[in-house]
């Protein structure tokens, strides 16, 4: 009768068949035997079930410790708890794939551990928040391991007894639902990442559990109104283009317990037709996700990011393989999943590694975008330019988004541009050293707040030396920049936005340009930054570069022999002021070498400008700032002003052919034909040609023409 | 009559049979036909041909253009100097290999109209020194140009008629040779790389046209009395261990000529029995070039070297295929061809990419060793400590070598670091882009001699914050180090050298041991760094550093809003103070966090020592100094004094899978318990174990016990 059942379900059938059954999420029982099979077929699969099995097998040769919780991120007790989910997750499933006992014995072993023990321990003595976590420092860690629990507790149901199971419900996971939802109730009804990994732990937990009361909690809060949960996440978090708000390293983050957790419903309730939500929500954020990350596989470091965080990153993988398996995305999915040299040993990464065998895997599909912020879609967004094939494409990145919550940081109008695999302009990302406990217990550094959110650390417009909405979080909560407009044509890609409350009485504007003239080998980047205000204000603007300076041919006094903060507030105060620079004529150069490739500046100058060179750093106590380079076209005093420049990729620096080509910009002069508070129109002499664009900006129809 | 020959004749022949034929160099009449079934047969050697033919197919799509001489390094005029000579050797390689007229034709047209207008040159608008070159802006240029248009010729001897051999010859070859042996006759006749690639360009023209006078200036020097030309550079050049003075960058550089010219003297001249020269000098030199690279590729950058030159380059892939084919070396250089990715075609390629494709490769075989300098082998050397596999291995290198002619830096006894394919204690290397022509025209910035060249910008000890030998090269080609001990035991790798010249009346020390404790994952770099003199002076060991410290856990006063150069002279004027420190107890600790692994620095400090926190980069008015970090362990008045230091390699952190392990380091304590003239003995904890270790400084037979 058993057989035939799961002979009849086969893989569509698997929600349903599923959800009477252990395990039913990620690895379900009706398709166990189809994954053991696709681990002889698919090479993607075997290598990953290699990987897991590898890590099961060091599991079982390590004997079980369950530590008092003592230690910040990074410490050791934090470690093992985090292995210890990592190592039962790996068993339960080695248990459904192999059938070896051992591997369920383990997972049985350690549960009971952890049931014995968690109910004596005192709140977590490093407590990051009140009430804070049990476990770990913070309640968010306490959540991250229930997740991966449930599911390794899911995959040993079977094995293990009524009475085991019954010791583990309830001295450990009850307790645990407990301390989620009640305790930590607060974060549990958030509208927030940590919300969702809260809501997605006790949601699992009472599914696999079989507890409806832990179930409907999660999907529409404590009070069962909906005002908080899942769903309430689901409409709030995400835009309509499935962006989530706090910017691509949290969306990166907070896709896992959304993917996880929807997988998890549409197993026991596919009536739900939670992946339709929001006419396919949770599709289009996967794919939003992956389009906010550059060919070099980071993430677009936004708002506080680590730089170094990539779409290899196992949040990915579960959003690729479920994407890809459950929701119908495209075959350019295979080619990140390929990237990601892994699948998850589960029905959907049977689906990849098959369709990769299958030979169906195309160049994920970059476009240029825009991506609208906020859940109505109307709080700004992203706008993504970009030009040229996934080995060495050029892309422009404007942020024009809210404020992103607490990880906001004070960078409306940003600019990040990237080219050749590699930064051109940067930003500087979060100020934290994950994981590394010496540095404040891995977390934040207090720098985060006094630099790495100041507008100064970013590239864009800094006005009088503050901080847009004078880096008060809530100010800048209350408004979002506007979208004027963005479009592509034959030889460009445009966005165009203005931010009108960042600053009292002033507006801001600022249209990124791809332009590729005629026979150019790289697309130009133009960047027109429109100031209006009545009264004069001093206006930064920061382009924060990678590599080194090559040319700057024009006066520049450097300070030599001793360096000052350039100011005291602000982010001002952590940066060193290396040397100021002076252009005579209208036009200025710098040329920037960076990963064997030149970048050349050519910017509008007036005798008033100064140019700035400055590094951070400054302001430092604890070596917890990043040396980085920027220099600032500053005007002292100004109204209505428009810095205008173009950015020509050029050339080839090849060090170990000792080899130099195209040295010399071709872009050979740039002019200011208008400048008005409609329109701006500039000329460039490229070549041979002169080309001259004209943004009209109250005309949607021909925002733009190039002549 | 002709094919019999050829069958006779095989690859073992080739040396006879080539030299009345043409062409005789690196590919030869004899061999071709092996060569072009070769292409068909090995993927290596098809690769290589596939990119030599689209070169050559390139370039015949280009017009051709001998531009008047006009740019330095890195300009226009230049590089298309250095185009024409690649794009004549490929085309005439193709014609070789594919009897193709059209790239002999190449050859012809571009070699008669570089005959048309050599004689009405003058000399370089932008000479270097004087008289200066003539096509380039230095000699050193023209002559590699001879040396690969040579060989370009010899491909196309056949092809051109006897009255454009005779126009060629008489019109460019001629005046070329006068211009390399009699105009710069003084740079012919140097004992240096330059006088290598100058009697190479002759020597080898005289071979191919049969200038036999050319050919004996070559061997002998313009006075024919061998004490210039090849064979004395042979002889002084290198060390008996194949160590080219000027360093390993150099050694790369120079490798180049010495190979080619040697092979060439092989093909005409096989009884003069030159690779046989010095017990097989040569071969020497390529093995141990390769040694002083790390497992990134890289060469160590000891004196004047620019960062990012690997074995990749071309150089080396000729001394690779070279000495694997006409020298015996062993299949472990297999290895480095194959990650050169590339072989010359030719008939040592053929050889190389033939041993590959028959799987003989093995990894290259780096070991500890110390490389003896000087002429005569007693001039110092170069020590390399070395542990673990080529994946990630430990090594550090140990600069005792003589000054090193001109490129040479005022740095003896310095230390680098690598660990985990990455610089750890690091090198400045040169000041200077490379063929950035707005960099100084591509040469040596000013800074290279202020800044590159001076001890404290290096890991070695500065005294009275001056550079050894007061920088002055002429007194440091005075003296050289002098090695005390190099040996290797079951779990340790030592190497001591002395320095007694170069402060007045100072006499400097240093050993450095690779440690293995039992249990340890990674060896202890344990540097022991004596002083003795009879009065006080200030002591300063830099430690330039790569990565993020992330610990310093002991008093440290930071420069937050002004920094000030560290002082006036000898580099001191290049770097900014950040932060000094002082530790109260008997040992202080450092940790960084440098490409995912920490290193831990515990060093022994009293009170009076300072810990200084310095960056490179002040007095740069022109931003040609990189901004590199360091601390600096300073004693202001110190007489007979021992630094003693344990830098351990450890932990991991993943910030992808937000992963870190081993973030304590295991050195526990570090204790000095006896610093004598004789000897030093000191203690580690390490783990639960402690580990006594004496150096007896005037016992060879047991230099060092560890117990």
């Amino acid at each position: 009768m058993k057989m035939i059942a799961i002979l009849l379900a086969g893989l569509s059938m698997a929600t349903l068949a599923g959800a009477q059954q252990h395990p039913s999420i990620m690895l379900t029982k009706s398709n166990v035997e189809a994954v053991k099979k696709g681990i002889t077929q698919y090479p993607l699969l075997q290598k990953s079930f290699k990987s897991l099995k590898k890590d099961a097998d060091k599991a079982l040769m390590t004997p079980i410790e369950v530590p008092q919780p003592k230690d910040g991120g990074g410490g050791a007790s934090h470690e093992k708890h985090k292995r210890n989910y990592q190592d039962m997750l790996a068993c339960g499933m080695l248990y459904q794939l192999t059938r070896e006992e051992r591997y369920a014995k383990f997972v049985q072993d350690m549960l009971l551990q952890y049931a014995a023990v968690y109910n004596s321990w005192p709140r977590h003595p490093k407590k990051k928040q009140n009430p804070g976590g049990k476990m770990f420092w913070q309640n968010l860690n306490d959540c991250v391991w229930q997740v991966y629990t449930i599911q390794a507790y899911d995959c040993v149901y079977d094995y293990l007894g009524a009475a085991n199971r019954k010791k583990i419900e309830t001295d450990l996971f009850e307790p645990i639902v407990k301390e989620l939802s009640e305790v930590n109730g607060e974060i549990f009804n958030k509208i927030h990442n940590h919300g969702t990994w809260s809501v997605a732990a006790v949601g699992m937990t009472g599914y696999v559990c079989g507890r409806k009361d832990w179930v409907d909690k999660a999907l529409r809060g404590t009070a069962l109104d909906g005002k908080a949960g899942f769903l309430a996440q689901l409409d709030q978090l995400f835009s309509p283009d499935g962006y989530y708000t706090e910017g691509p390293y949290y969306q990166r983050y907070a896709i896992l317990p959304f993917l996880l957790f929807a997988r998890t419903i549409q197993q026991y309730h596919p009536a739900q037709k939670i992946y339709e939500y929001r006419e396919g929500l949770l599709k289009k954020a996967v794919n939003t996700a992956l389009q906010c990350t550059y060919t070099n596989k980071v993430f677009f470091p936004l708002n506080d990011a680590m730089k170094d965080k990539t779409y290899e990153s196992e949040e990915i993988v579960y959003a690729v393989d479920i994407a890809f398996s459950d929701m119908g995305a495209g075959n350019d999915l295979l080619d990140v999943a390929e990237q990601q040299q892994r699948v998850l040993v589960s029905d959907a990464g049977l689906a990849v590694a098959k369709a990769i065998a299958d030979g169906k895997a195309a160049p994920f599909q970059y476009k240029p975008v825009w991506i609208r912020d906020g859940a109505d879609g109307k709080q700004g967004g992203i706008g993504i330019l970009r030009s040229g094939n996934n080995g060495g494409q050029a892309c422009a990145v404007f942020k024009a988004a809210s404020q992103g919550m607490g990880h906001g940081h004070f960078d409306r109008l940003n600019l990040l541009f990237y080219d050749n695999n590699s930064e051109v302009f940067s930003d500087y990302g979060a100020v934290r050293f994950l994981n590394v406990e010496t540095k404040n217990g891995g977390n934040y550094t207090k720098e985060n707040e006094t630099w790495g959110k100041q507008t100064l650390a970013h590239n864009t417009l800094v006005v009088d030396r503050q901080s847009q909405y004078l880096g008060n979080e809530k100010k800048g909560e209350e408004h979002a920049p506007q979208l004027l407009h963005f479009s592509t044509g034959a030889n460009y890609q445009v966005v165009s936005a203005q931010e009108n409350n960042a600053y009292s009485g002033i507006q801001l504007r600022r249209t990124l340009i791809l332009f590729m003239p005629e026979g150019a080998a790289a697309p130009l980047l133009v960047d027109v930054f429109n100031a209006a205000s009545q009264e004069k204000h001093q206006y930064d603007l920061p382009f924060w570069y990678q590599g080194h300076i090559t040319n700057s041919p024009f006066e520049v006094q450097a300070n030599t022999s001793s360096l000052s903060a350039l100011g005291d507030g602000f982010g001002y105060q952590h940066a060193w002021l290396n040397a100021t620079g002076k252009v005579k004529e209208g036009s200025g150069v710098i040329t920037i070498l960076n990963n064997k490739r030149f970048y050349t500046t050519t910017f509008i100058a007036d005798t008033a400008m100064r140019i700035q060179f400055i590094t951070s750093g400054a302001g430092d106590p604890e070596f917890n700032i990043r040396n980085e380079k920027a220099f600032v076209l500053s005007q002292p005093a100004a109204g209505n002003y428009s810095f205008v420049s173009v950015t020509e990729p050029h050339g080839k620096n090849n060090p170990v052919a000792e080899v130099t080509t195209g040295a010399t910009p071709q872009v050979k002069g740039l002019k200011l034909l208008r400048d008005e508070a409609a329109a701006t129109q500039l000329q460039i002499e490229h070549k041979k040609k002169v080309y001259t664009i004209t943004l009209d900006y109250n005309n949607q129809s021909s925002f733009i023409t190039i002549k």
